[in-house]
């Protein structure tokens, strides 16, 4: 392989004549063989995004001539048309706080911003990696700053997925409103209710955590963009610090603000620790349902077997005709895996020391991955398993037949102690509960149908309340 | 001991005859012999008083006769003095999502009112404590509901503390705004700033901590009272539904909310997971602080020692003379117990299952602690730490003066390149930078008396932006 | 309260005049209000006994006098008999490594060995917390040795339970050995079992955790005693250093042996983690195994109901006659909380910087925790739950009966293509799998006979074996 | 793109004519778009090998035809030969414990084996994926078997790599032994000690790790194979039962046995924790080194700077001849990954339910990752940094003369209390510890040259121990 020479403060090294990365990327390369995963191919646009704000921005400052924020704006936009991503070679988990991030992305718009001005790669006398690409940033700034735009995206992403799964539970829970069942606590048969009524709570639930990121996404508006180094600011011009978001709002779509305390904002995480704990909330929820979804279908014929998820693959290799709740199951996982990297995240914003959080590759890498691997699960879940989903009608009435739950509805007018009674003797005789309250004429037939009607217990205050007030 | 036989359906059993607790009480006292420790007092206060207010509704739901209303009444005032507290016999961590919680509260009011009617304890007949304490009322709504009362007051409480940190750390960032100090990222020696400029970043982090928690707080104010058994209101009447919550605001002094879903509020604990979340970013900010701390005043003689903590007491058995950072240190354990409890609290809430999640207890006892315990951290933190912190200036002057970090502040004169060579021949020779650029005749004294001017680098958009634009 | 004056480095402090504590552990009180809960008492107890081994030593080494190291040695006895617990005032969590519990324990002993000596409590002359009581010791070998200690304590009272309930599953799968069962993979049903082979995977499972906490022990048996502050043994006398560990073994009845590396002994914890890290592996698998028995329980009409968790206490406070599975429920519980527990214990190992880890409290706080609270939950579920389970046989028989899961047994005769197609038809017609079978004349009844016995599918090897060569 | 059409129990599908993989393969990859990541190879590669063992077993059975058997064979050989890798199409993360990807290599193998055959992809009456690749074997066995397989190989590599940094670290505690230093606890100023002797602290840990992981790498080599199903071992022979496992061991080159109770080896994933736990407590140790190599190495001139880390790439975009300690930090990063891995391992293994555990991807995805992203940072960390770190022997000298950490050595002879006061004196007034004590006349010139000899501290009992006594 052809090389040519560079040179950094370690000294000289060979990179390939034709790579658009620089020395610094090659030596990130060797020193960080870590997850094989390059940088995620939206975090990288972004970064892109900011040094093409930065080179407007400092053309208009007057501090970097028009020439070279010309190239670095069209080696920009080449970049964002997806030309060049395979010349980010840094891994995504790396030790110094992004720099090799950031130099991948200063190197190879040098690179190419040469070449438009009819360099040869590598002199950077030409356009300078630091001085002309970087000038007026610092790592400490551009990359939370790029993190945060990226999480703007995948979670606008992830909220559009959510609420269509929203939705549908919802649609769902008006499909179900009529079909009685028999509800469960602690996994024993309680009292009756409505299939809807489990799927309203399914519905309601998302709601809430659809609003809770929503409000968390505010957090990532706020860019430390101009804070350079460590806050100061060092190095920008006042110009560009008064525009440089400006800018970046004009070149991404978007309306962040810069950070009031640009110390506090280069040295904290804590808006990401927020977004991640928000989506750890939404998976538990998630995960609650899917494990609810996988219990109601358990069957077909020794399970509870309530509803049917839709038969999407075959279930087994060895056992002919078995079919899975494979799309619930892989919501679990995803809920597992952003659990702990919500844990990995929590230790990462945790072990920032003074003015710098130099863990933010890693902090990145499990906050993007729970994003993306979150919207597929949503995605799966709704198109593959919640829209498709049917009621075992007969079957939810024979188990609400067959409980002995209904006698809850006795205890305002027997007793609990009574109803105990009643609903153990029935459990080891078999005899119907109705049968023994008339036999021991503890209430009127005419009663009965009201009190132990299955559908009134469902929403018991429209119908049996008057007479509870009464008896 | 003398006893008496109480019954329930799982047959006789004796209890002490003195005991306001009953057979259900202590039956959960020999099955769950757990933590050893008893539920949080402020739980329990809270849980009597939605006993108090479910007499109240149902007395004038016309349900309970008033006789039994008052005896009811009367014995939740004399718990909520404080008598009888030691009647609560049940371990926090206990099966069955606080039935056995809910039955001894169920139990000590209706002996203690029993007696106020001029019975005896254990005659049911007089005041039953499922019939007539319990009334209208589940384990499946009051305990969730009495969870959220008590984060209400302790959260309420911690966020005065909160605050107060907050607005001292301001006040630091005041006093120590003229100190000059070498910044540091990754430990290494980075560009200059001013201690003030710290104390305000770690001001800034709190004062969002405090936001997200008083709007984690929200969560709280819904509650699932009237929803009973599974969210339908079975035996609960129409009156008492639509008016338990007023009057547990009135006898709290709350201003809580009704849930809309009632089966959702049932089933899912994610408000709880929320503001522990919420606890974990907290703890993440005053963790990093508290890390800061210990680093800055590391020495005295070996270390970066910036700044000094307040002495609080001997550090050592065997050093003599040795002081130690022990409240930031303490402040980190708590942050580690406070992650840790949150991941417990994130799996007892995934592990909820179709109609109620029977792992509330683990759940509560948990985000109690993390509540407590942070705020007993916050305080010491505040009143034995941060309020004594002294700036050790000339220290921060030798440092900063030693340092060749203000290199940085050349690169826009002279180039990243040319600056790092510098830096790098004035750490080999000892030689100062000024000298060399000098000697290289790179820029003049005056222009550098500007530009290497450390106050000026701590907010050079202020003294050096003009400059730049002209070189 | 009449106080007297005591005075450290910090200055002179007022501390109740009864008082066996003294000025350190007075302000530590202060300065550590977090948990509200005092050091464990078999930490306590441990740390005295390191406390009496080290007078003992010190005393044959020639460097302390007969004469209070007696007096130090009966101090401590009577400790180790219960007295004095009330003067242990230091929280469990508190900052400083555990200095604050060490000088607790200084104090207390000197304190009584003081007024054994004739003296008046805080005249140090007569016997000196720092100077004799913890002659030759540091907070930092002491500290993390009392732990090892205790957990040693501990973790064989926990062994000893899990053995229980590993004997009992054992004698369960004998009993169960002849039920016949559908066996559930994903809930979904699978092929035919016996409920023994159940309760015998449940026995393998918690053999090898019983093994593998056998061998995380072995780490809590090399104590750092001797390393005193940073490892290099300071102030400990060569006799004492090379004899501490063999009285420390005489007084506890221990075989622990000396750190080979003290510095690596004093500043890691990794042993603790090790230990917590198979506390966790062992609650994943009690989880498992509840979760599993919530399932088999379900019911008693609209759940699998497989099998009967003997009842404990009325369920509900408003469902009459409903018995809950609270025993494995609060297992669930406290394995949520072991594994919180190792995550706190994780982040305060991972914490230690260069020669100490100053967040050793939180740690024990925690690990105490897990050790006592599992224990408590293995001695409910054997006793109280496991041993007690009885079989409902009719219906394993009837599920297996309707179920098709015997369909994966024609596979090897017809194929999976053409048992799949039977069994979705058997599903669609509800006509029986055999039936079908013959009508398509694909196998003889005979043949069916053995193919088709749900005995011989739970150990096929035994009978189908030979037939599927042939065939 | 031409397609062919297969079909399943679900029905008809076109997949591309040309793909080795099939019908179910197909589907699941459009049922789980999560991850974007493929099968890892290495576990792809031992499914394949399981595969081919089970091939060449029942092929001996008697129950596979030599012709069939042995184009299975040839097609498993060219797999294993790196041919056909992108013919795997499933996604890590994929619901269904796995049969996705058993099925992916069951299409693959089968058309692969067909064409062998002379046969057209998708003609399974040659070779039929489930009768004839998958004879004998389920999911529920191969998947977990193929995990264990991977773990091992994994395991081992990362072995070798903690093999050679322990071994570098200790030859780095011989390089330092000579170099005095001050010791820190709690970052404060303690006592001497020998630079040497942290690196051998360092080692110690290490070692145990070794040892730690050596032991959990025992439960790999117990594989389910013969299970099937659920462990009964349907539809295998019963000389398949008892022979797969020595022909896995042939051809994989490892030992492992079958394992004892074939239910418990289906449902538990208890030793994947166990290794998952042992790397947690492994990068605990790690990151706490690292931690310490960050702070020895701050500076350059405003920090311990105790030691030089290889510079190994610019440290900082903006700020000149900035380095920055990138290898720890990469290893710090990667032990936050662990730890986040861990906890969903811990989930994926607690979820399990009855029979199986589904959740198998996800623990797989998580477990890899852990194994192979802490092999590249041990790696780097020892060639690329601990290997290389050099002493600041005069900045050691320099720090050590300035502490007051000296004055621990006095206590033994003037008491804890006077030593403190001198200390503090020292602190004020900047005098010398020795000179106070010379002026107070409490020790001679002689005995003061002995016990506050830095060198003799760091191993009192060779030097002090005999003057101590005397004393």
């Amino acid at each position: 392989m052809k090389t040519r020479i560079e040179a950094d403060s370690m000294g000289d090294l060979a990179v390939p004549v034709n790579a658009y990365y620089g020395v610094q990327s090659f030596r990130a390369r060797k020193n960080f063989n870590i997850t094989g995963r390059y940088l995620n191919p939206m975090f990288v646009s972004n970064l892109i995004r900011i040094k093409k704000a930065a080179a407007i921005t400092n053309q208009a400052a007057g501090t970097l001539d028009t020439v070279r924020a010309r190239a670095i704006q069209a080696a920009c936009d080449e970049i964002l048309d997806g030309k060049l991503i395979k010349e980010f070679i840094v891994d995504s988990i790396q030790g110094g706080a992004g720099t090799s991030a950031n130099m991948n992305a200063n190197e190879v718009i040098a690179n190419r911003a040469i070449e438009l001005l009819g360099g040869r790669k590598g002199d950077y006398s030409l356009v300078h990696p630091n001085d002309h690409v970087n000038m007026a940033q610092s790592t400490n700034d551009v990359i939370p700053s790029a993190g945060k735009l990226t999480v703007l995206e995948l979670l606008t992403l992830l909220l559009k997925e959510l609420k269509r799964l929203q939705s549908t539970l919802s649609d769902k829970s008006k499909e179900f409103d009529h079909i009685l069942k028999i509800g469960r606590t602690q996994l024993q048969d309680a009292v009756p209710m409505r299939l809807g009524q489990s799927f309203s709570a399914y519905a309601a639930v998302i709601a809430r955590d659809i609003k809770r990121l929503e409000r968390a996404k505010e957090d990532m508006l706020s860019l430390n963009m101009g804070a350079t180094a460590i806050g100061t600011g060092i190095n920008a011009s006042p110009y560009y610090r008064m525009h440089i978001v400006t800018v970046i709002n004009e070149v991404c779509g978007t309306n962040c603000e810069q950070s009031e305390d640009l110390f506090d904002a280069t040295q904290n995480l804590d808006g990401f620790v927020h977004i991640s704990a928000m989506l750890k909330v939404c998976v538990v929820n998630l995960s609650k349902i899917c494990n609810d979804l996988r219990l109601l279908s358990a069957g077909p014929r020794a399970g509870f077997y309530e509803i049917n998820l839709p038969a999407m693959q075959n279930g087994s290799s060895i056992m002919p005709g078995k079919v899975n709740p494979v799309i619930p199951e892989v919501v679990n996982q995803v809920a597992f895996e952003v659990i702990g990297n919500d844990m990995t995240i929590t230790m990462a914003a945790e072990a920032g020391q003074l003015e710098l959080n130099a863990f933010e590759p890693v902090l990145f890498y499990n906050l993007f991955e729970s994003l993306e691997s979150l919207k597929g699960a949503v995605i799966t879940l709704r198109d593959n398993c919640v829209s498709g989903i049917t009621a075992n009608e007969e079957r939810c009435q024979e188990l609400l037949n067959k409980s002995v739950g209904i006698s809850t509805a006795l205890c305002p007018f027997i007793g609990y102690q009574k109803a105990a009674e009643l609903a153990k003797k029935s459990l080891a005789t078999g005899k119907n509960l109705k049968e023994l309250v008339l036999e021991e004429k503890l209430l009127t037939k005419e009663q009965l149908d009201v009190i132990l009607n299955p559908y009134t217990m469902t929403e018991p205050s429209k119908f049996v309340g008057k007479m509870m007030v009464n008896s």
